[in-house]
């Protein structure tokens, strides 16, 4: 909060009362283990940590905040390092949190259709576990198989399934935070209503670890559904792909995942996977991926004509219904896998910009006009239901200069006018570091000053992942 | 905020430079419309407010906070008048904000399901109008006949159908708001996903109006399901009616109703409202309203099925299936008149608990517990599928001593027990005035401060509906 130059490197002695916390196994000044926690999933950005802490519970987080917050000590929680905003970004080097340990689900109430959970357990594992026990926990972020709930947390994070039911925000009833100075609190009730004093539960859900250290998490479950159908839409055109998004929920059914894919999204993808239950035609511009799911199949085979109708009036090709779980499983890989496969090919940067749905033909002709002026290529994918658009812009054969200085603003272009129609500049990636320069677009100064005010009734000495969102 | 002695009477010079604002017209210093906005719904609480206003526009209450927040003149912003825990209550006097001229629906976007309305709309008023165009807007407060959505966004409000399609936060995307300086904010963006900074919506969303004056709102809609039933189950015991909420949603089903009434309850609700679709058996001790909505018949009566099945295991007695609309707007007039028939009855204090719903016997069993031990009555009811259940305690033969120094012991014990359930104080009702006493139950010290802190980064003179929630 402009108070980096106060910042303290970590001193000898304070090295020591910090490994004294978590114990000599799971504290670390090496040169491996402060390399793999410079990094996380955002184009090649690596900022060197000076330490690796690993606490084991909530009075070793509370212990060392307590120290860091004496000494001006920079905190960058981590979780599985998936991010694609650089949230987990140590960029003034101090100290890495790692909540690796953090691995327990602690209680699967089936009663109370609630699960108690630590932040670091895989989301993935999460669901398998939850799943097995007939209970549903619906956001599931690219990222899950690695990602850590309390990561998925700190960027409310999304995924497919958000279309129908909502994004991790929709999810979290209760938390227990370490704040800075190392007093843990609880921001709410472990209930489904809570109309008792501000919402910090939810201050805390999407602030990237800026303001408290997630150390315990409470969540809403749902039963999980028995039933799914998956289709997969080819398009002549991108455009009427993206205008068949809106009319389909404006004839009244509410898809569990209604995914766009380019053609160079969905082509990336099937080469990066080497196999596709489809062949691309020649003339498919563009896909749906498309799913209902419920308890009532008959019910879903009724939504399924309905969006078949819808279809037909937007230049559908020939639909591909996935015939069994292997087909499915096939089909959701494919999506899954298209960020991947870009950046297997290609330095890029993912932006993540998200509209009202029926906005999102503007938005997809809008990136690629701008990218037409300012020479980039990019592939557009993303969760349409949402209106959330991934925007991966290809570096291709841009040098430096253009790079760094010239695409930046073809980026501003695309946000400014995704602000302009009732949208903002990030869905469900977050701020972190690398969309900072953004921010401008869519807060006025006045509302950037009410989240910098509430940054320091958390965070006085601005320590907790600092330069971070603001 | 501790800054009560420091707020300044309404002068002459300054009423002048009100009422130029509104307008003579909008601008009310007589005994008549002061008394009309010196109560709510809570108890028979009044305070006499120095001077009602009601501004037209955002400009109008931009314009009038700059010169309160100057004069250091207490502002308590007023919906329809509904609260039940003195929200709007003008207990410093000062000016009332009266936003009953924000009275339009603005746009309703059928292609993003999304409309944009001002506070001052009544909220049932809303709700019929989207039902004519197809959409659904949930949150359905018993007050919805009179009370404006502002103040349902101010409290956080829920309703029956909350169960299954959450409380009025679950609907908020994004708000204008005018802080107390008179700057004005949007707190986020038209859009499903937003993970672009601090969540400041969540935490205008039930902050009873403290922090900032909600001009302008966007709601996200849905289709209206096209289907319902709805069924009335009797009980031999209370308990075993409770017990059966949680084994319901255990057995696969949500139920878009899912309401407790002991028998008081209902026999007060069909004694004011002067009918009843089914006569009370002798030996019914509760009875649970069940409803199941959307857009399958077939898979609703499965639905129902099921849940018959269930009742059967808890000592139902003959279920009353309601055949037509008429029946079914009959069984919820009674559920929705419990709380006036109560009121017209005796002087009572309205209690908004909320646990996790597989806890409602023991809350039930406490509260009698409770009640027996203090030697008050109280009538029971509520949204039991949230586990949210209001207690209605009765004054009854009890003195004044008891009333106002023995009962609030009482109280004070069945929160406790609320608090150790993972519980809360309210769930739907908000804080207000009447519930400040019991805030230490559920918050610690240090919560309490991030709250005033808070609170004092929107309101630095604490003008803004002062000692309310805290």
């Amino acid at each position: 909060m402009g108070k980096s130059t106060e910042f303290q490197a970590i001193s000898a002695a304070v090295m020591t009362e910090l490994r004294a916390i978590t114990g000599e196994a799971y504290f670390f000044t090496d040169e491996s283990a402060r390399e793999a926690h410079s990094h996380d999933e955002t184009e090649d950005l690596r900022f060197l940590p000076q330490a690796v802490a690993e606490p084991a519970d909530t009075a070793q987080v509370s212990a060392i905040m307590r120290i860091c917050n004496r000494e001006r000590i920079p905190v960058t929680v981590r979780g599985g390092g998936s991010g694609l905003a650089g949230g987990a970004l140590p960029v003034h080097g101090g100290l890495v949190l790692s909540m690796r340990r953090f691995d327990q689900i602690l209680n699967i109430d089936k009663r109370n259709f609630q699960a108690h959970v630590q932040p670091g357990v895989i989301t993935e594992h999460l669901q398998n576990t939850l799943r097995e026990a007939g209970l549903f926990y619906p956001p599931d972020p690219s990222s899950r198989g690695w990602s850590f709930i309390g990561g998925n947390i700190s960027t409310n994070a999304g995924g497919p399934k958000a279309v129908k039911y909502g994004v991790v925000k929709d999810h979290v009833l209760n938390l227990e935070v370490v704040l800075p100075n190392g007093e843990v609190i609880e921001t709410g009730a472990n209930t489904l209503k809570n109309s008792t004093g501000y919402n910090l539960t939810q201050l805390i859900v999407g602030s990237e670890g800026t303001l408290g250290v997630v150390t315990k998490i409470v969540l809403k479950l749902q039963p999980h559904p028995t039933q799914s159908l998956l289709m997969l839409a080819p398009f002549r055109s991108a455009e009427s792909a993206c205008a068949a998004v809106a009319a389909i929920f404006e004839a009244g059914v509410t898809p569990s995942g209604l995914e766009f894919m380019e053609r160079s999204a969905i082509e990336w993808a099937i080469r990066y996977v080497g196999e596709t239950p489809v062949p691309l035609g020649d003339a498919d511009a563009a896909h749906l991926l498309i799913e209902v799911d419920g308890f009532h199949l008959d019910a879903l085979y009724a939504d399924c004509a309905v969006i078949n109708e819808v279809l037909e009036r937007f230049e559908c090709g020939e639909i591909f219904f996935a015939d069994n779980d292997a087909q499915k499983t096939a089909l959701w890989k494919l999506r899954r896998n298209v960020a991947h496969a870009v950046k297997k090919n290609s330095i890029y940067k993912e932006e993540d910009t998200v509209v009202p749905r029926a906005e999102l033909p503007g938005l997809l002709r809008c990136v690629k006009e701008v990218g037409a002026r300012y020479g980039f290529e990019s592939v557009c994918y993303g969760h349409a239901g949402d209106g959330n658009l991934h925007v991966n812009i290809l570096r291709g054969q841009l040098d430096e200069q253009a790079w760094l200085h010239e695409v930046p603003k073809g980026i501003r272009e695309i946000f400014t006018y995704v602000k302009s129609m009732g949208g903002t500049i990030s869905g469900e990636h977050g701020i972190g570091w690398v969309q900072k320069p953004y921010l401008d677009i869519v807060f006025s100064p006045v509302e950037m000053t009410l989240m910098r005010e509430i940054k320091k009734v958390f965070d006085p000495n601005g320590i907790l992942n600092p330069d971070k969102i603001f």
